[in-house]
């Protein structure tokens, strides 16, 4: 199928041309990152998309000077809640009970077990968490990108804080998990595009219990 | 895009038919979750495909009896790695540098560094890291699922420790990370197919800086 196409395409793009991505292209990728499923749908994350040029080369010495960060078109940056609070749990079931014209009895069981749940956790499990869910939107996105032929480089390589100051997101209850450049590839300067792609065969990746 | 629909279309599952999916659609999607990227193309996971139905009777007590495990057609068990031992490395390096036909001087940099930073993490940073890389994994799966209209519940609700000792996962430096389940929704027993999605606005989940 069409998608096994896409995923053979694409691969962890090092160099891109100076080409700005579609506005329609980047709309796709953005969408299938909305639609992402988290833990109980609470989407326990903002992602920051960041265009400006001076922004981006104040964060790529933070990104292991990686060329990355100023070269692709835009740049991702998935940050996760530091703490699922009750302000945010309660937020989301408000929000979502209004949007299926529920009344809130028919989901207080739930929403107390996850207030529950999640108290119960320490503040390292709960920022752990979040952050988990974001590479569930990471995966969409990458996906994405792939079906619309846009290059794409995950990106995990870079110092948590210093990225967290320069965005102000402790301010906001966030903390960056991870980072993904959308943009064209430089073919004629990217020594991984002609390499072979390397994954475990499939008799060393699954094992069957049938 | 279809992508599009196929996500509108998808929706966390929480009760199946008898019927199982066919062998083709099944190996799609495991085509796609082989094909997903990981942190240095690392794969640290194993991923059991369950079909057997003896085992995951014993399994769904462990799993809050979620009717979904023994219900689905499949259920998808992503084990990561415990810790990225030298040899896991190594070995991961030997497989890659025989397949693009390169010597090992060309990546003994890039390896020596990856040794020493998984080395710098404790054992419970490198168990968190390698289970960050099956959501990557998990998103493909489930967005592949949803394009051969194949229904899905990604699933973490689960006594991991008693899922780790049942899978015998510990022996096998592993520890469960998610669990996906595989079959056709039971659209007249399913209290969710019928509730509208709630996804944040893309006011609100974005934060544009250009």
């Amino acid at each position: 199928m069409a998608l096994l196409d896409s995923l053979h395409w694409r691969y962890a793009t090092k160099s891109y041309t100076a080409e700005t991505i579609a506005q329609d292209q980047l709309e796709f990728i953005l969408e299938a990152i909305r639609l992402a499923p988290s833990s109980s749908g609470l989407q326990p994350y903002t992602v920051f998309v960041i265009r400006d040029p001076a922004l981006r080369a104040r964060l790529r010495p933070l990104c292991y000077d990686q060329a990355q960060i100023t070269q692709a078109s835009h740049l991702l940056v998935f940050a996760a809640w530091d703490a699922y609070t009750a302000e945010r749990i309660n937020g989301f079931f408000q929000f979502s009970n209004d949007i299926r014209q529920l009344p809130g009895s028919v989901t207080d069981d739930y929403r107390l077990s996850l207030l529950d749940s999640f108290g119960a956790m320490s503040q390292a499990q709960q920022t752990a968490h979040a952050a988990k869910q974001c590479y569930i939107a990471l995966g969409f996105g990458l996906l994405a990108a792939a079906e619309a032929r846009i290059d794409a480089s995950p990106m995990e390589g870079f110092d948590n804080q210093a990225v967290d100051e320069l965005l102000q997101l402790p301010e906001q209850g966030l903390h960056s998990a991870v980072l993904l450049a959308l943009g064209h590839r430089d073919s004629d300067n990217d020594w991984l595009v002609g390499m072979k792609k390397v994954r475990r065969d499939k008799a060393q990746l699954f094992i069957e219990l049938p």
